[in-house]
Formats: C-alpha cells, sequence, structure tokens
C-alpha cells in the first residue's frame, strides 16, 4: 500500500550501536516487538518528545533520565503504548529500564524506555521485558537495523531504514535511522519513533542544535491525520567511535555537511512515514510561497493537509481545485487578498486570480492526479516565506484501519 | 442515513412571507433546484456570513445589497456555488438579482442572492434563473416551507426545517426556519444556508443582536469535517405582520422568550445538519466543563471533534478512550494538569486522574457506544467555563460522498 516506497536494504551500521529484537508477547505473541539499543561508553544522546499533555509514562522517564546521565541503551517495545496508565505505568516503565540495567551492569538512569502501540490498555511492560531480555541480549550485534526498524512498527506497513555516508575533513562518517509512525501523524511531534546514529564525534550542544533544525526540516512538517501522538520521540546519537576531532561549533567546516547528511536522512524517513500513511494511496508535497511569514505558510499548508475534503478529493484523483481555494481561505489569514493567489498541481497552473487560470482544463488537472505524487504548490503573493509540508490522502483504508485498530 | 432526523412537518407558515420553487437545470434537469423568497414590505432583516476568504460572488452582493437597502426577496440556487469563479461569477449574481428585481418590480438592490453546490465552475445562473422566473413566480405561497427546504439541498439527505409558536406578551408569534448542508461544516459559520423567518416585529439592532446570540449557541457550534465553506450565510427575517408593538429593547420582558424561541429554532436546525453529517452513523454532543474560559473549551472540544481517529472509533463504536486523551492532550493547553481531567461517555466514568477510572469496564464503553447518539463530556478541572458542540463520526461513506461528489 505505501506510496513509493519500498523496503530498506543496504542499512550500514553505526560502529560503538548495538540492537537486539526478539518477541517479548507485549500484544501478540510470536511477534518480533521488543529492540534493545546499546550505545558504546561515550556516546553522545539527544532527543525530542511529543509536545502532548497526555504524554505517555515512557516519556516523562526518557525525559528524565536524560537528563541524568547519558545514555547506554535504550528499550523499544510496539503492541502497547503505556500511555494513559497513571501511577502504574510509569512504574512499568522504571521497571523495564532498571531491568535494561541490571542485565548491562549499567544505572537505571542510562536507560530509556519507549513505547508505541495501542493507548490506555495497562501492561505488565517491566515483567514481559525482563522475560525476554536474555533473548534480546544473544541478538546483540551492530548489523540488526532492518530487524529493529521492523520490530519497532505497528501499523506500518513496510520498515523504514536508511543511511547515508558522508565525507567530513577528509573522514568518512555514517548517519543510520529508523522510524516509525503510519497514524496519529502531526508534528510538534509527527507521532512516531524515530532513531538516528552517527559514529561522528559530535559535542552534545551542536548535535542538539542539529537535532532541531532537522526535526523542522523533516518530522515536524508532516502530516497524515492532523493527531498528535502521546508517545513520540526522536532520538539522535552519536557514538563519536570515527577517529577525528569532535564537532563542537556550526563554524566547523565540516557541520554544513553533517546537517546537511542529517537533515537528507530524518526527511528520507518522515516522508516515508506520509508514504506508508495509513490508508494512503497518493503522497502530497504542499509548498506555500509567497508568505509573509514562515507561519502563515505553515497555517494555510496544515489547512490543506488537515482538510477532509480535500484529502478525499486527492484519494478520487478529482482535481476540484474549489475545495483548495476553500481551504486556503478558511486558514486564518484574515488580510488574504485572493486576488493574488495563485495554485499549481505538480508544474500546471490551476488558479490565478482567485479563480480558475484561463488555459487551465479539467483534463490537465486530471492527468497531474493520476500519478501516486501529487505536489501542490500556493503562492500567497505578499511576502517571501516559503515551507515545504509532506502528507496523504484520505481514504476508505484510512477508515477500515483506525475502525478496526483494537479489534 | 440522518441519525435520529425526520424530514419535518407541521412546519408553520409566516405571515409576510411566500416562497416559490422550480426546476431551473443549473446542475440537473428536472431537479427543483430554485427557490423564491418574497418578503412584505417593511420586513426587517439582518444576516450572517462566512468568514472564508475565498467567499462566493454571491455572498459578496448579498452583503454589499443588505448595507444598501431593506430586502424585498431572496433567490437561492442549489447546483453551482458560483464560488471561485472571479468576475463573471460576481456579474452573474448580479444579473440574477436584476432579473428577480425586475419581475417583482423593486431595486435590484432589495435582492439577495445565495448560492450552493459545486465550486469553482463557471455558471450562467442570471439566465438559467430568468428563464425560470415566471414558474417560481407562480409558485409563490406562504405554506411552501417543505418544497422550499427540499430545494436548497445538495447533499443532505433529509429537509430541515422546524418551527415554534411563542406568547409574547399575550400574543401567538411564529417562528420558522429551514436550513441546508451536510459537508464542508464548520463554524464560522458552519457551511450551510439557512433562512429564518419571524411574524414578529423586531427593530433591526436588536434582531441582529438576537442572530449573533443565537448562532453562537448553534450553527456557530457544529462541525462535520472542520471544512469552512465559501458560501455559508444566515438569514433572519422579521415580517412583522403580528399587530403588537416592536420588540425593541432587550430589556423588553418579551426578548427572553423570543431569544429562547429562536435559539431553540436554530439549534435544532444546526443539530439537523449535524445528525445528517455527510456519512454520520453518530450524533455526537461533546461538552467541555471546568475550563478557564470559553475559548479553551472550544479549542479542546473542536479538537475532539475534528480528530478523524476519534471519529472513527465513534463510527466503529469502539470506546478508545485513548484517542480521547490524546486529543485533549494535544489541544493547545500548555499547563493542562492532565491528573485533574475526568471524562464521560453519557453518564459513563471513563478516565479519572489521567488514565482509566478504576470502575470503568469496556463492556459498559461499549454499551453506550452502541447508540446513535454518544454524549462525550471533559472536565478540565481549571475553571468554571463550560461549551457544548455538535459532531458526527467519520464512516466509509464520508470517503464515498466526498471521493465520489463531482463524478
Amino acid at each position: 500500500m505505501a506510496v513509493g516506497l519500498d523496503a530498506p536494504s543496504n542499512v550500514l551500521p553505526v560502529a560503538g550501536l548495538r540492537l537486539g529484537v526478539t518477541a517479548a508477547g507485549v500484544r501478540y505473541a510470536g511477534r518480533r516487538d521488543l529492540t534493545l539499543l546499546v550505545l558504546a561508553p561515550g556516546t553522545v544522546t539527544v532527543a525530542a518528545f511529543t509536545r502532548n499533555r497526555f504524554r505517555a509514562a515512557p516519556v516523562w522517564v526518557a525525559e528524565e533520565h536524560l537528563q541524568q546521565t547519558a545514555p547506554r541503551a535504550l528499550i523499544v517495545n510496539t503492541g502497547n503504548a503505556n500511555a494513559g496508565t497513571g501511577a502504574a505505568g510509569l512504574a512499568t516503565a522504571r521497571g523495564s529500564c532498571a531491568a535494561v540495567a541490571e542485565a548491562l551492569g549499567v544505572a537505571a538512569e542510562a536507560v530509556l524506555p519507549f513505547s508505541t502501540g495501542v493507548i490506555g490498555e495497562p501492561v505488565d511492560l517491566a515483567g514481559k521485558i525482563s522475560a525476554a531480555l536474555p533473548a534480546c541480549l544473544a541478538d546483540l550485534a551492530e548489523d540488526r537495523w532492518l530487524e529493529a526498524a521492523a520490530a519497532i512498527m505497528t501499523t506500518d506497513t513496510v520498515p523504514k531504514a536508511v543511511s547515508r555516508r558522508l565525507d567530513l575533513g577528509g573522514r568518512q562518517v555514517t548517519i543510520t535511522g529508523m522510524a516509525k509512525g503510519s497514524g496519529m501523524i502531526r508534528p510538534d511531534m509527527a507521532t512516531m519513533l524515530a532513531f538516528i546514529a552517527t559514529d561522528a564525534p559530535v559535542a552534545a550542544a551542536l548535535l542538539r542544535a542539529a537535532l532541531d533544525a532537522a526535526l523542522a526540516r523533516s518530522f515536524n512538517r508532516i502530516t497524515v491525520d492532523g493527531d498528535t501522538s502521546t508517545n513520540d520521540a526522536c532520538v539522535l546519537m552519536a557514538t563519536g567511535t570515527v577517529s577525528m576531532p569532535p564537532l563542537a561549533s556550526a563554524a566547523d567546516p565540516r557541520y554544513g555537511p553533517f546537517l546537511r547528511g542529517l537533515t537528507e536522512v530524518m526527511q528520507s524517513l518522515a516522508q516515508a512515514i506520509v508514504r506508508d500513511g495509513e490508508g494512503a494511496s497518493k503522497f502530497i508535497p504542499i509548498t506555500i510561497q509567497g508568505g509573509r511569514n514562515s507561519d502563515e505558510c505553515l497555517r494555510v499548508a496544515y489547512r490543506l493537509a488537515h482538510s477532509p475534503l480535500v484529502k478525499t478529493a486527492f484519494f478520487a484523483s478529482d482535481p476540484n481545485w474549489g475545495r483548495l481555494l476553500a481551504a486556503i481561505g478558511a486558514a486564518g489569514i484574515d488580510d488574504l487578498d485572493v486576488t493574488r493567489v495563485q495554485v499549481w498541481l505538480g508544474d500546471l497552473a490551476i488558479v490565478q486570480g482567485g479563480a480558475r487560470h484561463p488555459e487551465y482544463r479539467e483534463e490537465l488537472g486530471q492527468a497531474v492526479m493520476a500519478a501516486a505524487e501529487i505536489p501542490i504548490r500556493v503562492d500567497l503573493g505578499r511576502g517571501d516565506a516559503v515551507e515545504t509540508i509532506w502528507t496523504c490522502d484520505l481514504s476508505y483504508d484510512y477508515v477500515r484501519i483506525n475502525a478496526d485498530y483494537r479489534s
């Protein structure tokens, strides 16, 4: 079902990071649902978490632990999000960390927990993880990214992982990432788990800045359904196993290529989440240009991306540009001069001066809409700001998947 | 398909207002798609229009005419919204008014045009209306509300009209209204056309105040899909044919009963639109209490009402309260203390202290969800504000209707 998205291959290991997966029976017996990441000593880790006020227990614990010490392990389960579970949820998240810590001989605070799956179901994660941990430890290896990318999925249909090799001042470094997510996806954070690692040595403050900059052009620019999850997290780890002077300043000439490579990896993963959006049959990049500022570009972009009428028109391959105009006009820009608005489907001009472009013909629009990827571009005609986000259509299958999810 | 909504009967005429309908062939041959309302001299008329920046041509013309003189006629077509049609759209809207004005012997500015239907299709409304006008005039009568309510429909499955009889200071007055709308529905204004009339004499300023007060508790508190139409309008007409001193002050003891009756009529019509929402299989009143102010109550309410995950769970009759929590937590109340949040489905307490209520059991939730009407109540635990809105679920049929609408 995923739009233009194949299962990954050729995902490169990152020296200093080992992964192991196993079946812990969190929700379904026999399904690989538990992933352990073990980090070499000295690894620098930064992370961003959901802004949902109903944050899940593991999000609270992960953020707390991250403030206390450098992580040495991440434990990730699918099948249950451990969200809306109150004090018992916090206790079982802490218990999971303690179990991993004991097995690895590290402090409990050096373990970060992550959970994804159904919300609001009580779960004994600590018990299930303790029981499954020996198998997970036995599986640990640096080349288990593909297995891990599959083991963290929920309603995803395709595992998501990608690598880049970069030359930084004559040294080869690797950036590899994996992500999961396909519904309850919108920024702040986009709903998902993402784990990205590099073997480059990077100082914590600069790694944090790089994460924030890349997030603003990747996971915080996607939406499937406008819903924000309780469990989103994006973790960036630098093992520093490549022997080179650490990256510590944005003025370092190696930082530009590093940030570009990181942004590419995160954009690729973010777009993969949209391509695999629940029920998605179309992949839709939306670019809003000519705004006075980034904020109003994003407001128009998300208004289009969240409009059920726009999304169902894309599902139907129907160039119903009236619905595009209605959504643009409802985006809350009170002084928008509609006579300056222009709209393109791909390279085809469809709206000019607030009405149908004189040369537009329905069959031309249908030809663009027939493709699996349909870029929309809107010029607001009032400034120089530009923003791009990525979304998908709204199909029968979205309703089917989400009406059936718990049954 | 409409949820708990029967076709209206016993709709009372309003003396001084005649209606006529006919088939003008705007989009489909033979379908009654044109409605003319003729108002007695002295009728006081006020109106509210869509806040969408891409307002349709008839909205511009209606607002302009309303500022110039007291309306004597309204001309309403379905089949084409005359929106996104540029200068040609404005010309044909003005031409429609001129044609009606000539036939009635009134000024063109005394005619208000209204259109609903497909957006962005050029249309010769003036020509079609001119040709159909004799049949419309021949049909004029005070007891044609039901026929008119049917003739203004688009994807509606049931005509929407309702009446109330009130005793105001010993005199019997009537309020009758009709509305259309079932998709592209959300406040500011809710997407729809509504025409409400009373035979009570009411001064213009007080009629305006009554309209605004009733809107805030009816059409501006409903949502189907979060999309705002280009053509919304709500018109309130007071023919003043009942012989009594005019209502002119909010301090008049007759004003309270009048406003209550008007609000009831408008709430009934607004709820009918949601009950007949595209693909709706559930009617969902959402009450948010315990907010610091009305605005934050509405933010949480609309976040729930617009969440595709919440709406699909209702379609599936699945008490997936985790999705409710996720939507509440993502509503943008940054200092929300989730441990104070309580949630009820009907009278059933499901969430307390940010987690499942200790006495909640899944089968109890399922029993509530099985009904066609599912009230949600949320207490934010931070103040005294309360707001109620009405919405529906998101079903296969919503996607089908909107993927097929133009074909």
